[in-house]
């Protein structure tokens, strides 16, 4: 593990949806650039300190060295050392799992395409949320044709965690709200991109253009700290996303709302353990869990019988069990996000960009036309 | 009145909020251009057949040569009458309730408005959802500073009752999906209309700029049927607006969200007796309309003790009462929707309709940059 | 109508209930024992002053001597009036309507039956939830054996009115807590009665034995302000229910659960535009007033489309239009409310007060017995 | 462990809840009467063949007798064997983790209790609904006074999965319907004594009397599986229970209302991250895991930020964590469930028993006479 010093957030998810399952052992780090608490974490941690290293190229090395070395490295940290760790982790013959936005920029992104491509190495992206039991059966649902044709996804995830300037001491925001580390799109880049990607999930079409609007709500902050854009999709949908850290009492509210000709589908991050499916001119039923019509590949996500909730670790848990099915007996995943999820990001990211710097005009996701024939 | 015969649905709703607090009395009306509709509405109604007229121009000329004429019109007709019967009835000296959106054009609005200002009479428009007590605390919790700030206002209006070929005989759709009769205009002009009153009625604050696309998602029809729009305020805010008609699953869901730096507000139409206050870091708290905050003049809208629902007809009924009260002790109404609105609702369509026109470039309001200073 | 002076609030209600379909008209009045109230009550309505009378007997003695006198009696006054009012109403040839609960005793209530029953006048009973139309689509759905054979009815009506010792000037609470005005029964009889009311009419069964505890949580209060009790229905349902009105936070919520072997249902009155179905092993379902599966009897009290909020007051004109449709063209209503529900209510007010007597001892409705054949 | 072969269901919730936190090994087991499953789980969690033993005396002597023994038994087996096991593990020096019911009898829970005084070893029971965050919160608010002085608990527990005669393969059913291994208690012991548990936990208060109709809804079984109950508590409060595991579209909803004189709250298990705070008079409040009022106590239990939602199994290790604290540090708990939730526990099923067979007859808790005191 690259990352998750005590004081981060998401390395200690990462760590508790891999115990969740008891597939996957933490055998050595780089838990900090500062070299106490690196140290101070891996024992915290169980880890012998002679696996805990100083960067990720001493790990890459010393591991490699080792009769059985750590198989998989995984990438908690701020976004700008995604790319060269998930790069160095690939070329060491590493399964990669990584944080998003998978790298700084579209370029980047490519890159680690290809070398994704040659490695034939696996990689994770930590679209958690994917994650969901419902959030995959909704995705059915579309691609069975519940819904018939699309017309509209309604995406959003807002928060109000940034509503302020942040103290000092709140290294959580620290680096988010630092373009050095965080890339050119705070907002868009930090929760946006889990909307869109999400939006592209469920609805299992790709967007081809977005008119953005990103906005810096904080005076003084460099990045945007809000985000609204009108999405088109390459089957024809159309669609709005709203991503917003400063929008007070909103705690982590990502929902999505999905249109088609014969019904409309709602999901919302907070209340996770129901999707409400509208057909046309009938009665809304709330789907749980125990829904008959459950697909094995999503009841494989269940731990518990309906009525008792599951949240987000265990959806994070998710992705760590898919990918144990998939190191093991090499059962390919339909859902499990990965580098295409990360390279569409990362185009979305550039095109909203382009956008908001054009005032708004409609821009094409680079490379995204391919997927419109 | 004018309209509102058997089949109709609007019209009924004024009748009924007409009666709720017995302060008006129908006297007179046009109810249709089916003679024989026309006549069976007013027999129903209890109108004596004298006062049954064939059209408005002669029911201006008799009412105004009657001792105790009507002295209000109500235009419930579908939208292309609304300009020609209001500025008759404003000429002929009657105060006019009218239905929205205005007029068919942005020209045909201001001329109105001219109309309205010189002759001193009362112009309602029938934006009921201003009449909801709750939405009024809104507006005064924004007024007041509860929010700071503005920072997004997030406004929808989403249904699905033409989200297929209505049947030819449904009287509401035809004229509705009939450009001759709806204007230019279809979702937008229909329902777009509300939400963007009541988007500028809650935050106090004019759109100054629109970037909208407009899309009609049935085959054949030649009337947008769903509205996706970017919005800019003139206080600062941004937006987001949509409006469905093909939206399967969902009855009326008008609902908004007001994002402000301190708190944000969330309302929804189909449970409007709960108004959403959510802090910056604290608890959300569900007001209701026992809430101690309320001002004198929202409580006056306000028929029974808190849990027991009220609705669309008391929302109705408030504008009825509000005019009365107007009419009755020049009591002046702080929030009762008037000529303004209807012109800031045509400049809205007119600039929604040419951004869409030219690929969603951001356009501004005609007339609203006025405001802006 | 008997009481309904300024102040009160359920005469209020009637009268809007009354206008909003526009088939009555109120003629007549005692609207207080005060007698400037009672004028100027009567004023404001519009009501001659000659029809103002001084008490009920002046007004039947007057009424019946005018060539278009009063045809029905509203009886909305104190509890303690009830029964001499509307046993004086049906002398004199009136149809009655009467608030609950019916009378003070179980006594007068069959002495009221009784008197019914020769006068062939209608007698409508103010249970107003029972004009909720997904209360009546419920009742619809338990009949047409949509849950199956019934187990389980669980019914409350909570409030919070009444959590202090009111202030004096308070009249809706004075006479409700006055033993000689409300009768030997506080909450239970002031909406434990309604519970009750509404637990039989959907269910369709008739409670035949309660186990109850009357709590006085108010030191220095009379009455019960808090019920409690156990139900067994002749139908082989068993239930709960609770009233409260001093429970903080609770403004009105009535509400019930129905559950059948096949499936359940819950509706909230204060949430009344939703009905939810619950079957076996299935996604719970929102039913709303555009269900297709309503019967014509239901849909005749809709007035507006779905999505478009009906509230208390239209519920409580249904009772009204129900009864306008019985007398105008003698259809007979299968859910009108009625003598038959009050006797019901004061046995089973009867039955609490005993078993709380007897330290919750199962006791039989006197009476009901009958219903068991 | 004792119990948890595969196919059962609590055993591996168990063992989840252990892995979160990392803070235990499951290193011993008898996972089934059934040899071969017994061996089978336990090779699949990756316990050496010799630690998985034929019962849990060859477990506790061959424990006994390795340098590093297991220190806990942790019995997730059907309720007969829940007595006899725990008995001998405090004999053979081991704490020990218990499934509720706790024994079949009160008398047998008497004597656990005095062999846990005697032991000095912890004993947890596992009333897991304890362990969320925001039901310690309820209980630290009421606690604290936030309430004022209780006036009513509502608590109900109500499920669908038992509705039908299951079929022969459920062996989560199928002992739980045999009095042999169920106790003489079936939806009473199963879920009636978690309602119970909740109640006095969040209240502060125990039950002193209660009066209880059990009943079987399907035809053939023996056990109740249907309980409703009304209760007196010890500090003056009054209360309603209700538990059902036949009652259809109800997965799992446990949830609780206490009612003070200043004050309301309310939580449900199947939205487990918000309690509502309703104050007299004022608008509802949605606590949630972010609340500011939290102690650090309930705040240790929380692994992620508000929005993030947690769930049953968080909730459960919260119980393992709690041990774990316990047993390293001897940080006294100030909620962990134990033996005297367990005692409470069986006293209550002993008196709803008997009251039950009394007719419903108020019926004291035999040794809860001194919590009067």
């Amino acid at each position: 593990m690259i990352g998750g010093g005590q004081g981060a957030f998401i390395g200690g998810v990462h760590r508790m949806a891999m115990r969740l399952d008891d597939r996957f052992e933490l055998v050595a780090g780089v838990f900090s650039s500062d070299a106490e608490r690196n140290l101070s974490t891996a024992l915290e941690l169980g880890i012998e300190q002679a696996r805990c290293y100083a960067d990720h190229v001493a790990l890459l090395a010393a591991e490699a060295a080792r009769e059985e070395g750590a198989e998989i490295i995984v990438i908690v940290t701020p976004n700008h050392l995604h790319f060269p760790v998930a790069l160095a982790g690939l070329e060491a013959g590493l399964h990669v799992v990584c944080e998003k936005p998978m790298t700084l920029t579209q370029d980047e992104a490519e890159q680690l395409a290809r070398a994704v491509e040659e490695s034939k190495r696996c990689f994770l992206l930590a679209h958690n949320y994917a994650g969901y039991p419902l959030v995959q059966h909704a995705r059915e649902l579309v691609d069975r044709g519940a819904l018939g044709r699309l017309r509209h996804v309604q995406v959003e995830y807002v928060q109000e965690w940034l509503s302020e300037t942040p103290p000092d001491d709140n290294r959580q925001a620290a680096w988010r709200l630092d373009p050095a580390q965080a890339g050119a799109a705070g907002c868009l880049g930090d929760i946006g991109v889990h909307a869109f990607q999400l939006a592209q999930f469920i609805s299992g079409q790709r967007v081809s253009e977005v008119s953005a609007e990103l906005i810096t709500a904080i005076p003084g902050r460099v990045l945007d700290d809000n985000v609204q854009a009108l999405l088109r999709f390459n089957g024809g949908a159309r669609g709005m996303l709203w991503a917003s850290q400063t929008s007070p009492g909103f705690e982590n509210e990502l929902s999505i709302r999905v249109i088609g000709e014969k019904a409309s589908l709602q999901w919302a991050q907070e209340t996770p353990n129901e999707l409400w499916f509208k057909p046309l001119n009938g009665p809304s039923q709330r789907l749980t869990r125990r829904d008959d019509a459950l697909s094995d590949g999503v009841s494989r996500g269940i731990r518990l019988p309906g009525g008792h909730p599951e949240g987000y670790i265990e959806a994070f848990a998710n992705l760590y069990q898919a990918l144990a099915d998939k190191l093991s007996v090499d059962q390919p995943s339909a859902w499990l996000p990965g580098i295409d999820d990360g390279v569409d990001g990362m185009r979305f990211i550039a095109a909203a960009l382009d956008s908001n710097q054009k005032q708004g005009a409609w821009t094409a996701l680079v490379g995204a036309e391919d997927a419109n024939e």
